[in-house]
């Protein structure tokens, strides 16, 4: 996290929101996806500082790489040094390999060592989203002492002070204090016996998705992270924690739409990889769904003598895939938020049995008297309608039972196989169903229309 | 934002963790969902002090409410008076409307006027997300005397100290200062002289989601809430952003799925409100999806002379509904994020329109030499099999455009509407390019296959 406000122009100078003399942030904001590099860049530089400090905030990793190397070498030493060290890491991460060096001696002596320790973490693990600043006292340090310390310390370039993290002299973390506390406790006592000795660490190599539950249960501000010697490393805040829950939700959100995660913006991804992307699970799912074909297949007989039946297939298949998506939906998302776990299999289950009776129901009873006023009124579906009627009522209360029992029984499958739950996106569930919903119809049909149109 | 440590013991009490001579933390957390309510507030009183502090803390409004309510009336004022203003609003509204006066009456006379006003506020705005208490200083203090007067502030309750308001004798918002700042910051100037004026507000009456799109942006830990005279109402900090980043996601997810937002924990959801939730679209998508029925009536004749063609349909029309359900999903997903404005519906649909056709060709390609040597190594597909061929593999190519651009188009619409984009969902697109595949289906057949099979 940087500080919006860290490198604005002395408080007095006047406002520079509302300025029409020349480019301001909205205007830029607003055709930023059109422009090229080229007018990118100079509409960057023309902004007034401030601005441009507000809008390369803004910016992803990667814009921010696409933009910095792209600008002259005198700019590119200042952009590269108003990022904090995560920052700047995350930076470098997404910069072509080759530049990694170059980037890297942009930066103060200090910093770069730090950014060449975030570097060595895989961009995913709290080692990866952390910043090594953070505001540090020592157990024999008064309170009037550590505030003027940290005043001190403030003065250079520090992350965060929410917290006050009280270490030994080996660093290892024996306490923290909130600075409301800090703030709130008589001068005197020793840091010792004012700071909280129950606290809540994540491990550098904890992936990010878990560090993120960790700091949303908690509700923390920011939570240390440590090594396996209980050293202290960094802290990751709040702020790091909301673009790893929307970059969560992103990736699932999309696995549930039945392709890979994308990683990237959507407009910003190149056009064959969203094809790769894409295509790989759209011809896993039409290679699935040809097995509708080889199930038809087998009934082509029955479809021969009662072609009225063919009509009803889409209607009784796709019933079953909405039943099974809402069902996915909300078993994936529960999972995600960790509301549901694997051992709550066999309550989702349950729930969901009753759920698809109840739903199966009712649409089988929509359709029942679709069918029969259609049939009473009309010669569409022949002499035996009432026979179709039943069939389809009967199958459709099959089919999203089905639906909802598998929409909601796969992901438990996939995590217990220690895949990915969201993997069972709403399509690939849809061809689950699909394929049986048409052994379910016809065999209902093979039941309850033998000796009439069968 | 309750800070977690607030009431814990003194500090050199022995940390609770590990302990194992009572209920532990953990142990009830695991078996929570399982238990009856009597069961849970017997387990939540038996929690030493701390950790029931951090249980408590964890819960939901809904859950928190419930508790509270049936605690005995001596238990219930220490727990009410634990939360910060913010949170104690919103278990009130989580509770029975009769139960609020009742709930009101066990706060102390400050919070209970706090809490007053922010009931009065939508819980999905921002004054409803706001707490009332944040740090201000006159713009006549000096740096010295501002942190000291922050030191006695800091004794009381106050939210946070993130940052530090300037506010005029109006209440008027007049600039702010980190507090980092105002630790570096030399002790004899003014308030006045190094406050930041260029900042960014929220006004009180704006909606959650946008709110927190702000406070993303700008990367601020917590962003001020004034109202239309510029008067200071309180500060959304970014605790609050993480949950409404979950709740917006999830709120969208659902949609996606098909069905209406549950707006609760899925297990914690009643039953027949699920139902409602769940089977009034999968009624309203049933009732589209008969339309397909229609379509099939159409083609009977078709179907009567030609049944292979019959084979194909759930083939063809669910690829459709895949490659629609990956192009909604992203579009959806990309809006929320605020990378897909309005404006960019043209070079999305330029996107998908080629999307569709490469995906469309692989999958035509596929299907075509399946038909192909099926039909070359048994007779399934009778003498024309290659005519079939063809017919599948262009209509594959059609329906699956359609679905990319419906998909993709959809979402555009529904904004353009002022309706929700999220309702676009995969299940409502897939009906769409079932009733639209049935004819592109069958328009290619009667071209292709005139004179042969037809």
């Amino acid at each position: 996290m940087t500080e919006p406000t860290a490198n604005t122009p002395p408080p007095d100078a006047p406002s520079t929101r509302g300025d029409s003399s020349h480019v301001t942030l909205e205007e830029l904001q607003d055709v930023w996806f059109l422009l090229s590099q080229d007018d990118r860049l100079q509409g960057f530089l023309l902004l007034p500082r401030p601005d441009a400090e507000e809008l390369f905030l803004a910016m992803t990793a990667h814009d921010q790489a696409d933009l910095l190397l792209h600008m002259p070498a005198q700019d590119r030493r200042s952009w590269m040094r108003f990022l904090a060290p995560d920052d700047a890491a995350d930076l470098i991460q997404h910069s072509p390999p080759e530049k990694k060096d170059e980037l890297l001696a942009l930066l103060d002596d200090v910093t770069r060592r730090e950014v060449t320790v975030l570097l060595a973490y895989a961009e995913d693990d709290a080692g990866g989203l952390m910043s090594p600043r953070f505001a540090r006292v020592r157990p024999e340090m008064t309170v009037d002492e550590s505030i003027s310390y940290l005043r001190k310390q403030a003065a250079e370039k520090l992350e965060t002070i929410y917290y006050v993290y009280v270490l030994d002299a080996h660093q290892k973390l024996l306490g923290l204090i909130s600075f409301r506390e800090l703030f709130a406790s008589p001068g005197a006592r020793h840091m010792r016996d004012v700071m909280h000795t129950d606290i809540v660490t994540v491990r550098e190599d904890m992936d990010q998705e878990s560090v993120s539950r960790v700091v949303k249960e908690q509700g923390f501000l920011a939570v240390p992270v440590v090594d396996a010697q209980g050293i202290m490393k960094g802290i990751v805040t709040l702020d790091d924690i909301v673009d790893v829950v929307d970059e969560e939700a992103t990736e699932d959100i999309q696995k549930l739409g039945g392709m890979e995660a994308l990683d990237e913006p959507y407009l910003e991804t190149d056009f064959f990889k969203m094809l790769r992307k894409r295509g790989g699970w759209l011809a896993v799912l039409f290679l699935g769904e040809m097995l509708t074909a080889t199930a038809m297949g087998h009934y082509e007989d029955e479809i021969k003598k009662a072609v009225v039946l063919a009509l009803f297939i889409p209607l009784i298949i796709s019933s079953g895939g909405n039943s099974g998506s809402q069902a996915t939906t909300l078993v994936i998302r529960a999972m995600a938020l960790g509301e549901v776990r694997l051992r709550d299999w066999w309550r989702v289950v349950r729930r969901e049995f009753a759920a698809g009776l109840a739903l199966g129901g009712a649409l089988g009873l929509i359709g029942f008297l679709r069918i029969v006023v259609w049939g009473v009124t009309t010669n569409d579906y022949g002499p035996h309608y009432l026979g179709v009627a039943f069939t389809v009522a009967i199958s459709l209360v099959g089919v999203v039972m089905f639906g909802t029992l598998s929409g909601s029984g796969l992901p438990f499958l996939m995590r217990r196989l220690g895949l990915d739950p969201a993997s069972a996106s709403a399509p690939f569930v849809a061809t689950l169903v699909d394929v049986s919903g048409l052994v379910i119809y016809f065999s209902v049909a093979s039941v309850l229309l033998r000796g009439t149109l069968l």
